[in-house]
């Protein structure tokens, strides 16, 4: 971390700045240049308190240098994680490093024939995992917002059927322990990512969490999500780059590919992506899925329905069965140029 | 709404169309250009499910024309709202219409001293209503989370010793009976505008909801977001404008000034900004605070502090008393000129 | 400026930086921590190339501390420049410090008669300068384009007889001595705010450049691009707030009104601001201009139309003259709390 | 177009827009809702005047239902367009449909022997264009702004030898003469995506036009400025996706992988990636290169230096050259799955 003093600032002031650093544990620095002044801190970057140093008198400003998550960073873990979903009565599906999953399904649980259709589909077109809601996130109180419960139940009857672990979003602090109770893996959506109480309860539990980037968050936001989630003691984190809010119209959220990367220098989760909320459209879908494979990510999590013309939520962006078997045929062709394997 | 249908869409896709729209309650209406068709819908808007017709074959897009809330707009509701917040042992402060009012205090509390002593700097500065906070959404799971229950009771007993209401933020829906108990308005905070659970939880309650805009939220997205704990049968929203996510990085936030004319247009309900996020630094905050009297608020929420460079959070963006006493005169003249007044 | 090296960097890696830094004459401070090496530099910042640091070997990344521009700081000029504009046969209007102006006109000039019209009617609602377009950038190519110089021969005629000093756009490099020879102030417009040929062209000029902040501009870049007219000698710059792109769709662009308070901390240029093109709708530029004052910008520049159902660009956001004369009136008022006086 | 009334608007008002369209060449059809009256325009839109209409009293919004741009859109010109870059002394590459392309080099030209030795590495590597920059927009004054016609020379000599078409960048309208007696395609940059006199210039020319995306395009402002060039009649626009300004602060730009299907659809033209500007970081070019071919890009331009330290410009972007030529393994596979094929 490092105090940049102002270009009047007082020896008093720099002095000030120098003991509480010392006080909190850190070495002070100082450089003294011709206009200005810059002490850098020396020693462990938490125990800092970057607004407290931002108050003192004199303070220009404060930069951080190391990043302010740690459990989430490749520092603390210089290995890929692979995350395990599922095992119990369904087979264990791996994420992370060399191993990519496909998650697909609809988008809502209309009712239970749709589920099981549409899961039969997934299976044999190639997904490894099934989603679907129970729990619905809507922007409108007026819109559809799920079957809860039998939803669930639902889901994990198919899933056991059909030996696919499954995955559902959990959006309140008092859900989670009945999703827990069904689902092998627990979403938080993109405008919980900064739910922090949510975050703890599923950080409480020892199911993989798949969490979606929020709309407004950076990649060192979401990180530090990614933190209060391992905090609590649950190291199964995939990350989920869904897209950002951005000035674009043409498509929903904007995709940002260079998360991709970014995440891979900086931390040892996997991170798939969602081409079909960022698209919003089916026909745009194929594109971003395979560009997020090329770009490195571990998987995708598709919405796929038969009809999308009758889906309760989003079925402009629901792929048809046969375009999603399709599509994992030209994704599983990338991810082994990228090295990486499909289950 | 509007369906525009794409170039080579055929004659069945059009009466598909049409024949859905009349069994949703519309009426359709064609107009063939010379490139496309287009079908306006007259009947009643919110029963036509948009994304079904997206779904359509040979559907280019949708276009909503009406907006999609309703107990939020100004169509709806013609006159000004006025909300009511206190009463009890504390004054009534009405918030809406000609009625301004200034909601000051400390980011968070750090203990029962600090609260007594900025309570009265506030108090005796011309706030109408005390802020602070007992649950603190922080960014880092390693930063102060807040002191919980003692902190509302603290809070309780200044606004009634010094007769002004207290407004404390409830980010969980467990937590909302509790704060409900104490706190005379709740607010929602901004990473918590799309935690559907909570706003339905809120608006079952019969307390003043000061509604945060979210960091990534247009001004539709916030107005149905009040539409929820409209809906829920809980009348007294109160907006609060305190800035966007975008590419500018000189303060935390962008405050979209143009959203209160918008807001004045489109909803009856009373908008304050919150300068003090905004700018995330004291020195700033007059001059955007003084920009939204200007722009037509009904108030603000300001942070104030008499010693930033030992609160437990936000301190850069913190006030000083006597500064927010000053500012106070100025925003009492700029309201004078908008026709405001402030309790 | 400030290099942190990555946690694995070499000691060969760390002398070659603190080498490279002395031989662009800075002289290194080396602060070793726990995790990583951070170098300060002490010295003239601008002659550090900070890119060829970033690119040696071990560097994780380089941190700016001091301000990329010189002649547009605070530092290097700390009063407020106050800007003259006219001179001759027309009064000069002074813009900066306690001076506002207000430039108000067509957006285009559409004829000689109606900007005759316009021009008296603005005068005598207030307004200290005429704006025109004789050039207009267009985002189609299929959109009128301006009459050129007729009508800045237009214009000329008008300012003179009003006594009103005549601002309009310039394009490019090859009108920039067309429009000098007519103009009391050139416009840069957002489109053209990082045009570096036509900032040095204007730069070579002695007339006032009202520089308009570009869509996707950081205040940094902007003032960087004030720094480009600067540094060619022309001091003479009055810098133009109208609006960022975000995802905010209410109105056309969100005017930053945190830029105001920003600008006169870290420069000494004068700042108005652009409701106009900011909102889009006339029913919202009174709002916008008012918090512009409010947040201490220097004036405003605003479209006024008679007829807007007939104005050849932009209608829906000119105000009409009686509106326009009404707004004055508030803005002299909200001025005065300010401390501002308009011409 | 459809024209939306607002709720209180008169018979008056809605005659008046009637009559205005016809008089525009379209003929307008009312639709009565409960609430307020839309009124569609059968006929060819680019004649309606969308901004007058919107204009008039009683309007609430204009929509457009057609695009803005005729010559640039895929209903006018079906086919995907192949452009044929090159001629002469040196082959012809074609960009578009199946046909890929590599345009690698430095990006600014230091000297005569960096771009020779550049120059080489790259064609081995793969590359099938040459690029280099002889003028360069620099953010900061005081940064090297390019060698001029000399380096134009070099660039010319170097491809002529080497059998590679060049392309450099064009930044005003007086060097347009200039760069087009070398080049063999010229550039617009970002900066001057809506430098309208600029891409008039370029369309008077034959050569091909390489028009990046500026920082706060819209994919719609970018076709209406690819538009501009081929109302000039000049055909041969190679659209380049480089990265949007968002507030994402770990990469320089967000590159939206979604504009590549978007234009796919809606337009004719070519589009190539830019990963370099994008990320800003050699480390993630790879991956955003190949997420772009992925997305159904038709080709790629990447800066390659063989000493990054000592790059003028840019320097921590650069790829060495052996992982250029490594990456262009990479990138010929993922081309060949899309069934595209680099020269």
């Amino acid at each position: 971390m490092i105090v940049v003093m102002n270009s009047g600032a007082s020896q008093a002031a720099i002095d000030r700045v120098a003991s509480e650093i010392e006080r909190m544990g850190g070495r002070p620095h100082l450089s003294r240049g011709e206009f200005r002044t810059v002490i850098g801190i020396v020693g462990e970057e938490v125990t800092i308190d970057q607004n407290h140093l931002a108050s003192l008198d004199g303070v220009e400003k404060v930069v951080p240098i190391m990043k302010p998550y740690k459990l989430a960073s490749r520092e603390f873990h210089e290995e890929d994680s692979v995350i395990d979903v599922g095992g119990g009565k369904v087979p264990q599906v791996k994420v992370g490093g060399t191993h990519a999953a496909c998650i697909a399904g609809p988008c809502t649980i209309e009712n239970e024939q749709m589920l099981w259709t549409i899961a039969r589909q997934v299976r044999s077109g190639g997904a490894s995992m099934l989603r679907g809601g129970a729990f619905k996130p809507r922007t409108s109180p007026y819109s559809f917002q799920g079957h809860g419960e039998p939803a669930l139940k639902w889901m994990r009857a198919c899933g056991d059927e059909l030996g696919m672990p499954i995955c559902t979003e959990v959006m309140d602090t008092r859900q989670v322990e009945l999703v827990d109770r069904y689902a092998d893996a627990m979403q938080i959506g993109a405008r919980n990512m900064q739910n922090f109480d949510l975050l703890r309860e599923v950080g409480k539990t020892n199911k993989p969490v798949l969490l979606k980037r929020g709309l407004a968050a950076t990649v060192k936001d979401w990180l530090l999500s990614a933190e209060y989630v391992l905090s609590q003691g649950n190291r199964r984190v995939i990350l989920c780059e869904r897209g950002m809010k951005t000035f674009e119209d043409s498509v929903r959220f904007t995709l940002d590919i260079s998360s991709i990367p970014v995440l891979h220098e900086w931390s040892h989760l996997p991170v798939i992506v969602d081409p079909s909320h960022a698209a919003g459209r089916r026909e745009w879908v194929g594109s971003i899925a395979a560009a997020g494979m090329a770009a490195g990510a571990h998987g995708v999590i598709v919405e796929v329905h038969y009809n999308p013309a009758e889906a309760q939520c989003d079925g402009p962006q629901a792929l048809l069965p046969e375009r999603f078997a399709e599509l994992m045929g030209q994704l599983r062709q990338i991810a082994a140029i990228m090295k990486k394997e499909f289950a």
